[in-house]
Parts: C-alpha cells; sequence; structure tokens
C-alpha cells in the first residue's frame, strides 16, 4: 500500500483545502491524492473483520439513489456535516450528481467521468438509497480487487443489503472514519513508515492522522465492522470464445467484471423458453430450457435467486448458486456450488438466431446475447495476505443486541424478510 | 344449429368440387358453406364427451408449425390424402401457408384473412406441430363459443397437448370423420332434420351422410372422446376502463379474447420487479411485486405455471389457477380458484411509468401494459344445453392401456413429464 | 325431514322443560326429540348457501377443546346464556365434558356414549376452541351425509377453519338460530307442515316456531350465511380387500369415514421411508417414496397439505389434492384431481413387513396399516335436491368488509395465513 | 502417526498369518496391531485428496448391508479374494455377521463388540450394500476425528455414496490397497522412517511394505482420489443443561457424536405438529412449528433435505443446512449457513410433555426428547495439518469421463438423482 506523494503545489488540492470563500466548483477528482487502502483484521469471537485505516480517509464517494428527489436534501445535509467536521476530506460525486448538486455547497467537489480514477482515488463509498444503490455503488469497481469499504445508509425502508438508518450518519461516519486510529494503527505511533513523514512535509498544512479531528474519539476498542461479502466474476465470450466488451464498463485486467449480487441470462420480452446449456468445472451438466438462469452470490441469495427458489445462504459461505428461472422442468432443484467452480453458460443452438438478456446486479449489459455465446462464471478469489484481495467491504451496524460481532444476518431474515412469519391474527 | 343453404350457382363451391382438372387455386373461405356444429354427449363411465357430427364435416382446418420445414411434407401427404378419400372436404389454411403449400396440390385450397371467417366455416381443425400449434389454432377461434372439435398430430416430440401421433393421421381422421355417423346420428335415419334434403338437392351430386366414404365404417360404438378444455377470458382496460383493444386479434361480442393456456403479465426486459395489485371477486388481495402473475387454466397448469411452481391441475377441475413468476416474497403460494372467481391485476403506481408485457397463450397481445391498466380475467362459462357452449374441444387418442374412457392424463404425466420420475442406475 | 313425535309421557323431557328446581343431571340425548335437518338456500350473489330451519333447532351440540381448562369458563357462560335465553333447547356435551361440567349447571344436560345417536338428534354444533376442535366436532359426523351446522367460536387465537370470536356468541347463536326463521321459514306461514302443530299439541306447553325467543328479531334478510365444505371419503382395506375396521368410529352404511382436511398415510416413527403405490382412477400413476401422502380436501389445502408444498384451493373448487410428504424425488408435484376421482394408495411389498401411520384429520386412525394394504378415497358426493346431502356446513362470519357475502377467505389468507407478507422494516 | 510395534510372539498374530491349516476362528480384534493412518495429498488439478499408505494397510473392516442375504455371497467371494491376494491383511466383521459368516472362512476373522476398538484398530473399512450401508460404517467411527478410509461398492443399484460396482472389487481394493505405495510413500524409499525397520525386525516373517503383493503395481500415479465428506458434531442436553447420553454409541471426548448426512427432531407418531426453537450462534431465530427439522452436512443435502426442499449443495461447500421439515408456514426456507455456525434446536414448553424423536443418519438416538431438551450441533472442524482430522475419507471411482479428478458428483446428479431430466416422449 502506497500512499501517493501529492503533487507539490497542485492547484486543485490548494484551493480545495485553503480557501475560505465560498467555492461552487467541480473538480477533476483525478487531482486528488492516491487513495488509501485500509486493512482488516480477523477476529476470535466473529466472522466480521475490523477496519483499520493506517491513516485517515480523504476522498469519500457519495452516492445516490436514481430518481429519489427527496434523498437530495438528506445528501445535502450530510456532505455539509463531512466538509465542516472533517476538513481534510473531499466529497466525489458521480458526473450527473455532482452537475446537480454543486451549487448546493460553498465548497468545491469533484467528479470524474473515467471508470479509472474511481477505484485509484476512492478512499471509501457512502451510498444514501436503498440496496439498489449500493450495488450501483458497487458496480464502479466492478473491475477491482479492492473496493473501498462501504458505508450504507438506507433512506426510507430498510434494505437487506443497507445497514445504517441515515438519522445515524454522524456517528455512523465517524466511527467509520475513526476506525483503527488509536488501536492498530501505525499512523499515530509508528516511525517506521516513511511515507507520513513525506506527506506531512510536502503537503505543510495538512494535519498528521486523526489528531485533527474535532470531538472525542470512539475509544480504542471502537473499530467499525466490515462484512467481506463475495464476488462473481463474470466474462462474456461470443462464439468463436472472444470476449465481448460490456456497453457501459471499463473491463478489468483480464477482461472480466464483477457481481455482488448476480448474473443472469433471461428470455427478456422474448415469449418463447430459452435453451441453455450448462457446464460445471467444464463437464456438461444440463440442458436448461427455462425463463432463465442465475448464477448468484451467498449475498445475492436473498435477492432474484430467493424468488426463483433458491435457498437463503449466510454471506459467509463461500459459494456459488446456481438458480434457475421458471424452468421447464420438475427435477431442477437449486445448486450451491464451491466457489472455484467455474460455471459456463452457453445459448443453445436451438434458440434458432434469437438473443436472450445479460444482466449484473439488475442492470443489463448487452445488447443481446446470441446462439454460441457463452456466460463464464467463477466466484472471485479472496485473498487473505498483508492486505486483503476481493471481495466488497462492506460496513456493519451494530446489532440491537448490542453485540458487536452479531452480523445481523438473523435480524435481516427476521425483520425484513419476514422469515418463518408466524400464523395467526396478531393485530 | 343451422347449416347454411348454400349459395344456388356458386362458382366458387362448384370448382372444387366437380372440376376434375388440377386446379392450383386459393379460393376464399367465405365461399364455403357455413360450419357445421356438433353435439357432445356426456357418458356415465367416463368424463370424456363423445363427439356427435349431424352430418359429415367439409370445412377442414389444416395449421402446421411455424417455421418446421420438415412438416411441409408431413402436411402435403395428409392433405392429399383427405383430398383423395373424402371428395367433399374443403381444406383451409392460413393465409401464409396457403401461399407457400397451393402449388404441391392438384386441387382448390382456401383461406382467409377475415378474423370473422374462420369460426364460421370451420367445422373441424387440425394441427401439425406442437403444443403451440394447438395454442394458435385455439388462438384463431379466441372470440368465439363455438370452437371446433380440434384433431392434432405431434410431428416429432409429443406435446402435452397434442395426441396424435403423425403416422396415425388416417386411422385418426377417419375416426374423427365417422364420429357419430352411425351409433347416435340422426343424419341417416332421421328424417326430421329436413336440412339435409335440402342440402343434398340443391348442390345435386354430392353424397348423402357418410356413405361416399370409401372404406369400412369404424363400427357403431366408435365415437371420438372429446376433452372439453375451459378456458379464460381476458380483457385488457386502461386506467380510465376503457377497452384495449388487442392488436392482433377480432375481439367477441363484449370484446374479451379467450386463452386456452393461460394469460400473463411479465416485466419483460425490464431490469426491475414489477409491481402488481391483485383483486380477487372485487376484494384487494395483495400486491405482488414480481417478475409477473400467471392465472392459467387447468389445461395451463402443466405450462407456464408448472415452471413457476404451481402445482398440476387436471384439465376438468373447474377452476382458475394464480401463479406468481418469482415473486419477491417467501410466503406467495400459488391459488386455486373456483372458474367463475373474477380477477383483476393492476399495474400500480409504483411502477412508476414503465410498462410490462401481457402475452396470451405464448403471445405477446399488446404494446405494452401501463401504469393504472388492468387485465380482468375470469373463467369461461360452459353450458351444456342442447348444445355445449365453450371450451375447446380436443380429440383425445384412445390410450395405450386400451381403455376408451382414458382420458391420458396420468399417461402424459409420466410419459412427458416425467411425474415422479424415479431416483437410481436405470442405464 | 321427519321431525319425530316426542314419546308422551318421558321423564327424561318432562324434566328438562318444566322443572323449575335446580337439576345438575346428566341425561341421555337418546330422549332428545329427533334432529331438524335445515334447508340451504342458494344464492345469485354469493356462493356461500343461506341456512334455513323448518322450525327452531332445540338439540345443541357442544364441543369444547380438550385440555384446555381455560375455556371451560367460557363454556359455562355461553351455556347459561343459552339455556336462560332459548327455553326450548337442550344442551348436549360429549361424557367426559358432560361429566366435568354438570354440576356447574341448574339444569339438566345431555350426553351420550353411543355413536348412533348424535347424528340422529343434533341439530346444529357449537364449538368453543380452535381448528381442531372443529375437527374433531365433524368427527362425530363423519359416517353421517347429513352433518348439521356448525357454528365455531375461536378461544385465543383465531384459526382458519374456525369463524367467530367467543366476544360475539351472543349475536352469532341468535343469528343461526334465528336464520330463515321469517324470510323463508314456511314453520310460521305454512299451514301445510302438520308436524309443527303435532309437536305443539304433543308436548302442549312449549311454543311455536321462533316467538317465545326473547329479544329482537334479526330482520327478514339476515340469514346465516353457510360454507358447505366438502369432505373425503374414506376406506381402509386389507390385502384381501377386507375392510379394516377404524378403532373407534362407528362406521356409516358402506364403511366409509369422512375427513373434512385429509387422510395421511405417514411412516410415523419408522425411520425408513415408506413406499406406497398409487392409483388414480383405477390406473397405476406411481410408487410414492417418502415420508407419506396427503390425500386433502379443499378445506385442508391450508392445512398439512400447505406444509408439505401443496396449493391453496379455494374451499368451493371441488376438488381432492395429492401432495406428497417429503417425497425422495426431484419431480413429485403435487396435482389437484377432479372430486369425483377415485385414489387407492397401497402400501407397496417394498415396505417389508413394517407399518405405517393412517390418520383423518390429525387423528390417528388404525393399529397401522401393514403391506398390501389399501386407503381408497374418494370425494364426497355433494347431492343439492331439496335437501343439500353432504359436505359440512360452516356457519359463516360476516366479513369486516360488510360485504354479506364475503366468504373471509381472502381475508384469513392475509390475515392468517399472511399470504404474500411484504418484505420490509415495518416495526 | 506411530504404528505400534506388535507384541513379539502374540497367538493371535501368528495364528493369522501363519498357520496353513483351514481356520474357521473369531478373533478378538483386540489382538491386532494399531492401525495405521493415511496421509492426505491436495493436488492442484482437483479438489479430491490423493490417498498415501505410509505402509500397507493390515485391517480391514468389512461393513454388509443388514438382512439382505443375496449379499452375502459377494462378501464370502470378496472376504477369500483379499485373504487369497493380500496375506498379511486382517479381516475384521461386526459381531453378529462375524458369526454368521465365519464357517464360510478357511481362516481366522476378527470381531469387537467394544466400541473403542474398531477406531483404534481399523486401517481402512470397506462396505458392501447401499448408502444405508455407507453410513452405518460412518456410525461406528462417529466419535474418532481420524475415520479410516471408507471403500464402498454398490450391491444392485448404485447409491449416492456408494461408489463402486461390486464387480470392480478387485481392481478397487489393489487400487485402495497400493495408493501412494510409489510415488509419494516414505516407506520404500525413506530411510528416516525408523518404525518401519522396527516393525520388520519384530515380525520377522511378513513383508517389507508392498513387495509381497501378487500381481502388477498400479504405476506410480495411481493413487486413490478421497473425497473428505464434512461431518456434523451433535450432542443432547436436558433441561439443566446434562448431556444425555446416547443408547447406543460411545461417546467421544467431549460426548458429541459425528453425523455424516444429517441430525433429524420429528414428531415421529405423535399427530400433532412439533414446536422447536431454533438458535444461530446463540442468536434466537425462529419458533419451527413443524413435522421436524433437519440440520445437514452438504453431503445429506441429498438425503432427507432434498425431500423436504432443500438444495442440493456440493460436499466441498464448508457449510450446514437447516431445512424445515413441513413447516406450518409459507415463509420458511431453507437456509445455508457456515460450517462452524453452532445451531441449537430446543424443544418449546408449548410441546406440553409430549416427546419427539431424534435421529441421526437415518437411526433413531434417543428414547424421545422432551420438553426443554436441546440438540446442539455444529460443523466438525478440519484440520489439514500433517494429518488431516476429521471427516469422512471416501474414495471415489475414477468417472467415466475418464478425469481423474472428476469427483463424479454432476454424473451422480444426472445418473442418479434425474437432475433436470427433460420432458418428452423418449421411449
Ligand atoms: N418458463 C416457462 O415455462 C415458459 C412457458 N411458456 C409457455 O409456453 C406456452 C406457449 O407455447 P409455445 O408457443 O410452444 O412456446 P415455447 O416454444 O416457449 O414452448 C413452450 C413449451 O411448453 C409446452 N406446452 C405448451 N402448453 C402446454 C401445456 N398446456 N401443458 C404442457 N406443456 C405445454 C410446449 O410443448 C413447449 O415445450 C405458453 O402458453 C406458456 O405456457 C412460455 C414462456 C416461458
Ligand atoms: N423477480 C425478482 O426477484 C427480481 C429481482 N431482481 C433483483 O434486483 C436486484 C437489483 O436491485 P434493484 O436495482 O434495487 O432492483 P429493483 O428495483 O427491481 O428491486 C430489487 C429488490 O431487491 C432487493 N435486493 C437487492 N439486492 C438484494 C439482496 N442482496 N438481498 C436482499 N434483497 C435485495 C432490493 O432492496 C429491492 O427491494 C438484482 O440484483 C436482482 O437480484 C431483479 C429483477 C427481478
Ligand atoms: N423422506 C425422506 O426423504 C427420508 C429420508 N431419510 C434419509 O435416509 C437416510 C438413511 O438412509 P437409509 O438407512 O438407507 O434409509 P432408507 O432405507 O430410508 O433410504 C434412504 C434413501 O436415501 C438414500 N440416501 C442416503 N443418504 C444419501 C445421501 N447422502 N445422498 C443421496 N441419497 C442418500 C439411500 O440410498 C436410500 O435410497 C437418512 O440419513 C435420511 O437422510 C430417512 C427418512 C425419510
Ligand atoms: N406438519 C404439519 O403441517 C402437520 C399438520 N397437521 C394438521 O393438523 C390437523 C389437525 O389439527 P389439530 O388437531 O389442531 O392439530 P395440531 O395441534 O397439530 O395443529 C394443526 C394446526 O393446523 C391448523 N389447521 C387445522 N386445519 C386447518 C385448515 N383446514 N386450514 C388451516 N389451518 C388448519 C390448526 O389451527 C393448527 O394450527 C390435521 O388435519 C393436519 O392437517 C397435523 C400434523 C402435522
Amino acid at each position: 500500500m502506497i500512499v501517493r506523494a501529492l503533487p507539490r503545489a497542485s492547484n486543485v488540492w490548494k484551493r480545495s483545502f485553503s480557501s475560505t470563500s465560498a467555492r461552487r466548483e467541480i473538480l477533476d477528482a483525478e487531482s486528488l491524492p492516491h487513495r488509501i487502502i485500509p486493512r482488516y483484521q480477523e477476529s476470535q469471537t466473529s466472522d466480521l473483520l475490523s477496519l483499520q485505516w493506517p491513516s485517515p480517509p480523504r476522498n469519500i464517494l457519495i452516492i445516490k439513489k436514481d430518481r429519489a428527489p427527496q434523498v437530495t436534501e438528506s445528501l445535502v445535509e450530510f456532505a455539509k456535516h463531512i466538509h465542516s467536521n472533517y476538513d481534510n476530506v473531499s466529497l466525489i460525486f458521480e458526473p450527473k450528481v455532482a452537475a446537480q448538486m454543486h451549487r448546493h455547497f460553498q465548497f468545491p467537489i469533484y467528479t470524474t467521468s473515467s471508470h479509472d480514477t474511481l477505484p485509484a482515488k476512492v478512499d471509501m463509498t457512502t451510498t444514501l438509497g436503498g440496496d439498489g444503490t449500493i450495488l450501483h455503488a458497487s458496480s464502479l469497481f466492478s473491475t477491482t480487487l479492492h473496493v473501498p469499504p462501504i458505508l450504507s445508509f438506507s433512506m426510507g425502508t430498510l434494505g437487506f443489503l443497507g445497514e445504517w438508518k441515515f438519522g445515524e450518519y454522524k456517528r455512523a461516519f465517524r466511527e467509520v472514519y475513526m476506525s483503527g486510529a488509536e488501536a492498530g494503527s501505525p499512523f499515530l505511533h509508528d516511525q517506521k513508515h516513511p511515507h507520513i513523514q513525506t506527506e506531512t512535509a510536502e503537503t505543510g498544512d495538512i494535519v498528521t492522522g486523526w489528531s485533527s479531528v474535532r470531538g472525542k474519539s470512539m475509544g480504542p476498542t471502537r473499530s467499525s465492522k466490515v462484512l467481506l461479502r463475495n464476488r462473481l466474476k463474470v466474462g462474456v465470450f461470443d462464439a468463436n470464445g472472444n470476449r465481448v466488451i460490456g456497453d457501459n464498463t471499463a473491463e478489468s485486467a483480464d477482461g472480466d467484471v464483477h457481481a455482488m449480487n448476480e448474473v443472469i441470462i433471461h428470455r427478456g420480452n422474448e415469449a418463447h423458453l430459452a435453451i441453455i446449456d450448462v457446464f460445471i468445472g467444464g463437464r456438461f451438466l444440463t440442458e436448461a430450457v427455462a425463463d432463465g438462469m442465475i448464477i448468484s452470490t451467498p449475498t445475492g441469495s436473498t435477492a432474484y435467486s430467493l424468488s426463483s427458489g433458491g435457498s437463503i445462504i449466510h454471506p459467509l459461505v463461500s459459494s456459488l448458486l446456481m438458480t434457475p428461472i421458471c424452468p421447464r422442468s420438475l427435477s431442477f432443484r437449486p445448486l450451491v456450488l464451491p466457489s472455484n467452480t467455474p460455471i459456463t453458460l452457453r445459448l443453445s443452438e436451438k434458440n434458432r438466431g434469437r438473443e436472450l438478456e445479460v444482466s449484473i446486479d439488475g442492470r443489463r449489459r448487452s445488447r443481446g446475447v446470441g446462439v454460441g455465446m457463452e456466460v463464464r462464471v467463477n466466484g472471485e478469489h479472496i485473498a487473505k495476505g498483508q492486505e486483503w484481495i476481493g471481495g466488497v467491504p462492506c460496513v456493519m451496524r451494530h446489532a440491537k443486541t448490542g453485540n458487536e460481532d452479531d452480523d445481523g444476518w438473523v435480524g435481516g431474515l427476521n425483520g425484513l424478510l419476514k422469515f418463518n412469519f408466524p400464523f395467526g391474527d396478531h393485530e
């Protein structure tokens, strides 16, 4: 993990930190310092990881729900709060949102239209919206192995992925921002990290570590708990084995994109059944005649797969789900496979020329997939080394139980999915 | 039942029967004599009905599977057989098929492009294809209460609706043609049917009843067994309650169309869930958040509804099925309702302006259904009076069991649907 | 329908009606007048029937929930209310309940230990308990075709079969008692019913029709709505085809018993799978390898069949459900059959000597059923003639909608079964 | 791993190996040398492990199917083959089988009635029967962490766990016996293993390693592939938290027993629903009202859990399944949990005194479990160190694909479970 030295005398940078007069500018996120990659510490008592910032996060991406005017006000409140209380933090928005919002702020905000910039710059993402907003945020990092941690606020009804109520935003942000500051951070105490000195020296005027943050610390043991959600890797290939480039996504090194929930092949508005040959680990499994097929992560097991009859899989069961959508069969039961199983869905010749829809995390990803094309899926490999690689780190809310190690999953089953909701008249 | 007196000196008519030279004409089905409506007799031992022609059928509609060149040859063979063996029979085809086929025949064939003509002229329909072909044939009569009996031949694999193998066509056609001829027919013996005399008199040269048919009779007790399949009545209405005219269908008196399998509302290629308010018998039942909803006949219970988790309902259980497609709910179980229950599916305001797909028997029926629109469904009322009204009369094949009263349903479950197919290694 | 002339000078009778001093006796129900069989009138607007007493009901059977001490108090209150307000009504209890309760009453109560007495004497049954209590009440008439109407009060949580809350008992009983009194009853106005005169003459002092009932009438249009629930006919036969007599039930004429919910074959506490050959309409359908098999009425579709994955069938869909319990198969889907389909479940030789459990409506009915034995099931035939024959007439509560014709089914799905209960956080 | 030095001049030992005259004795397995624990080597290309014997296996346990006389003959053939071709191998049987079989053999066989002996002595288990036989074999080691590898032969129909056809027994046994002999074995080449010399020296006359085995070697790369199946740990506790001793099993160190398929709580032949409180990771999840509850391994996902609607989980997905049996709920979906999740099933007070059945791998394990009792379940921890600890090592058959690394799972889904068996008429 390298914190890139800041460009000396960067105008952009200076403006954003030193100017006191109102600025309603939109700046290029490219000019921001390189991102800080946190560490994730395992614990004895919990399957959740403990978030450890080596130095305070600076570049915060804020994603808001689409077409939801009521979220705008909350977003303004949230952004202003961050700006006033965390001087050295820059706020990044998606272009459309930046354009729409910047007049609300007395300070510059950042944006970018390049798919490469966000993975390089964003320390942490916050979302204001529902599960769809989180999926969208995650999709912005669908080609990188180091997804920044996501702190998500639900607006209106709670989602299954979203964790925090908007009313909690001050405490929530503080907690994540400070996470690891005192307990584990090498930043304040560890002289072996020369890049910290360098940074201080170079910028001259910005603060060291968390000391400038107003207000009281969260205490040494308060580190944010992170659920690392496994993703899928998806590649689409034509009948000749050439990779079909997704239409709206920068591709990763190998060209695959990652999904947080699932990838789906579906007949779309073709009235007829789709016919899909399914291969598992290179072996032909079956010819699926169905509305479509879902390959899902455990996270996605409570999304489309659930509606299609799949079991509910805890997000920490390392696995892939294969769930058919309305299969024309009495005997097509959902399968759960080891996450390292390569799965291929190939459009059978029998579809006679028509195209199917491929969508990832609820978004259509192609102009249609024709006969002979293949969707190749694999679980993302998560490596635990010094830095964790892979997965989407989601900041969890402390459960109502007061138990810090509660991953909230059981609560979500009951509270949100109405799991095994009791019969009877309880009006 | 009135057999319309034939127009004296009809050119068309004359040509088709008297000409001996090769004719490769396509004539207008409008010129054919009015259809003959059969009777259906109940029996003590069976739930199947016994087909009784008052006089021999004359106007035979032949429907073939779309885009299936291999069926063409069989169709030619079949048509030639009918023409050579049943002089007074005229063959009607859909316009496209007629255009494509007529050069194969030395005799004139009939067609029509008017939706009203077929219900007025067709005595009996034969299909060469699969279940989709039968559904299509049935759709040609979707606005009439007197669907002519359907004799269906499967080409290739047997379908669940299709009954006869093509290899059996000679015997099958003979059996249906003769059904009721000797045992029950008033035609030959009953002088109280003046229209028969009239007809004979007018045409001068054509035969009386079945006497001209070459070959031996099927015996007095051989009448064809008919399964009367209940249909659905479907109307689509806009937010103001005005009927939305289907785009490719003549509407019936009240504007409703009939479905043999089901009517479906589906999100189509919209990536997001559809939201549909469901009313039963005028009462609000539930808000369905799902890929879609199916309202199905018992016949359709082995089609899309089965894929969506519905139970299998015997076609003679008078009922409607309501089966959700991928509902975002753990507790949406398929329902089976009395067939006289009015069901309304209304597109909720929450769909925010987007359109859903409505399809009937596997065909899209509208340009999309928008917010506030309603699909209103009811079971077709079947009246048993002197003439049966309603339903699709399907000519059943005698079961292998040799039991004439076997409706073949149990055989189909096992042979086609692989119902409760045993586990184990039976290679 | 014959109201049996009362035995002149019957001691029993006299005591129960003329005595003014406190009587804590238990009398023999055999001494009561023969039952009155109501008529059920169909309506245009509803699928519910309208209950019409030809003369006021006199013999009321009261069934209470087993082992539920809290019900006792309510029962005392209820019984006293009936006794005080409806002089000519006699209360019948099951022997155990009678023994336990009679000291609470200042008036005689009736009981019987003969299975034949209840069907001959009971005009109407009231239950205090849950669905199990109603099933038990119905089982007391499992061999008769004229089940008296059941008015059921739920104690504690509402059941799916039970309709009325106990708090409503005064109004509810009045309504049923008076049902048809003014509007349709021939009793008051029709001089053609000599047995009424006879009765009055014989008993000398008791009232004519409903005139003696204190309090206001319910109005001419207030007749109780009755849902006639179809039953199953069940016979158990040994390997030689001999009927196996149920161990605790008088058998009907043909020896069959009736079930309101379902008949079940189950492995019980045998650890191994049961193997059952299934025949439909005399044809072999399949070999079920499973925990067991359920043959259910539509009423029972919301009971065990639902737990086993069956669809929900409206009670007025005339049908039988066949739902396997944990079948060792991927392709055993529940079936819905016409109610007149004979179904046979035969214990396969492969069970190697062990016995399975047969239970009807939640009660074990045999000492175990061994290899070769058959359970033969058929839907009960309901005849509509002058008197309805067959079915269990259940008095329905007026829906909250205020709609008299609402059969309450939709309300029950939502309120009790939590049908399609919405996802999300609605605390 | 220590190969215990053999007792010099052990009579038992001498007899079994040196005697040439016919011996029809049953000897005490206690007298056999201590077992040899194999190593399992991971591979790059496969998720299967490679079996590596440090020295040839000597003590072979043979388990045969219960009450299956036709298996007896095969067993005799198999045992004689082993005895003739593998001199230094001793055959161990269960007491009943030993008693029944020993007269067939000209050589002594071994048995034991002590539960501790088998885990201490058995190098390898072979089963002749079906899945139930394998489950039973596994149950003999339900309290040990080092289950010997199981080589299973199916008699009659193939099971899902059983791998080899009996006809293959010579090749199969040879392969397992030799596994690792040349390629990886330290035995023949590695002088650092002094116990080998010791052994040779001590016994004087027996062979070194595999050299004495007649016939050709399987080649250096031919090592048996082993699927290590995860087990469950199960403990049953009374209302006071005291462990309830299983009635027919020696308990392991901590008293838990292991299950290969599943543990089940079931109502047995109680006619009423069971009520079970379910806790996950110490948190209350739900009150299950059902026939019962299944906690299953991935291996067991194709057994009872499948019949109850569970998904199919690949045996290598480290997880626990929780599948309800006929839950009285519309919203109780099967769950898949991380294998280290502690699950507790507690019998609710609401069961009012009755007892439920607990069974493990298809065997009832207790006299019934009463109110307040708990079944506590956890996934077995598998440790990979120098020696693998935990799991049931099952010797896999080379797939027909010729691919050595094929775990046969896909083949089993299609061939045995008839997964997604195609519709249609394929007679
Ligand atoms: N996921 C699914 O199961 C889907 C099913 N369908 C069904 O397809 C029907 C239209 O048929 P096609 O035009 O041939 O479309 P298609 O080419 O999509 O094939 C539908 C399949 O369903 C079979 N089928 C049709 N009606 C049946 C019935 N009543 N019972 C048993 N099998 C039946 C046909 O033989 C064929 O195998 C629709 O009415 C709908 O029920 C349509 C789309 C998706
Ligand atoms: N029939 C179905 O169930 C369908 C489901 N979807 C799901 O919607 C997702 C996209 O979400 P939106 O853009 O919000 O689309 P959307 O507006 O169609 O809503 C999808 C719903 O699923 C919920 N959801 C999303 N991910 C979830 C998860 N992992 N666990 C539990 N609930 C989850 C959302 O909160 C929302 O209620 C897709 O990834 C797909 O899983 C999409 C189409 C149909
Ligand atoms: N309704 C059901 O499905 C029931 C299933 N069982 C299962 O039976 C097992 C005991 O087996 P048996 O003693 O042979 O009893 P059994 O004689 O009742 O037969 C159970 C069947 O399950 C098969 N089976 C066992 N384990 C399997 C696995 N892991 N994957 C696929 N198939 C498997 C066997 O081959 C046999 O066909 C139990 O562990 C339980 O899983 C037991 C009772 C009821
Ligand atoms: N796994 C299951 O779902 C089981 C269900 N049962 C059902 O229980 C019935 C006997 O009832 P109880 O004596 O009270 O036994 P019980 O004490 O086991 O309770 C059965 C439950 O089913 C409900 N119920 C009964 N009939 C119903 C119906 N027609 N629709 C909806 N809910 C209904 C009752 O209210 C009660 O909650 C049997 O006829 C059988 O259907 C019996 C055993 C197991």
